[in-house]
């Protein structure tokens, strides 16, 4: 069963999804991780479009989950303290783990108002493949940190 | 005459330079950008690659540059500080830009000597790779604020 899910707002795009596929590949020989795409609304106004988002990300959360929704308003996090949170909630807390990526649009309120924390990769805005990447790469970070693998360096 | 330059220690690997190569062909439409890239060094110590990579870094710097080193003590800035820090240099000093990427195991403090701006991207620790992808992603999204093509959005 999955520990890790991500539910994000976008499209597949190449060579976005051969970098995401291939962190999820590794990450999953320790961890079980997946994702849930969800379509861009294409309503004519970004209020609009975040609402129907909000909509259809919200009845993806089940309870008991940890829900961590990305959002450059959120904290700001090191490796090492995104790794103790994301280990803590799987192995501690044992719940699964589900990171919320919105469209550029932005994110609702809603889907705020259901975050068990909220994240943010840095001060700067990034699309939101970059966003997922960066993603990716600070699970599988984590995962080489919690399982001795060559890989973060401080 | 390339008005940006990155100068990076690293391998070009698939399918991160095709993404990198993307974006450097979209910013180009507006500015010259160029990369110049130093092959990590196989020395046995951290200690002796980075000295041995800063020596290969400094050879490559120009007087009259203005050089950004990227590093995560640096200063962490938003997208629209970035982007006036950028045109900045390149519109109103009439200066070259040059961004340095340090490998895994660090930057030279010799090189961070010569660093007229020191960028944090993140607090958190990203592979050189993604390092550079970002830094592509923010200049192609500072020329977008520049020239109003629409891409970004706060």
């Amino acid at each position: 069963m999955e520990k890790i899910r991500i539910i994000w707002v976008g499209r597949n795009i190449s060579p976005w999804t051969e970098i995401t596929r291939e962190y999820s590949k590794r990450i999953n020989r320790y961890i079980k991780i997946g994702e849930i795409l969800i379509k861009p609304s294409n309503k004519r106004s970004a209020a609009l479009r975040i609402e129907d988002e909000s909509i259809k990300i919200l009845s993806k959360l089940e309870n008991n989950d940890t829900n961590c929704v990305l959002d450059r308003e959120g904290e700001t996090i090191s490796t090492y303290t995104f790794y103790k949170w994301l280990f803590n909630q799987l192995e501690e807390k044992r719940r699964r783990t589900v990171f919320i990526i919105g469209s550029s649009d932005g994110i609702g309120e809603k889907v705020l108002a259901k975050a068990d924390k909220i994240l943010s990769l840095s001060k700067m805005v990034f699309s939101y493949q970059l966003s997922k990447t960066i993603l990716y790469e600070q699970i599988y970070r984590s995962v080489c940190i919690r399982y001795g693998i060559d890989y973060h360096r401080e």
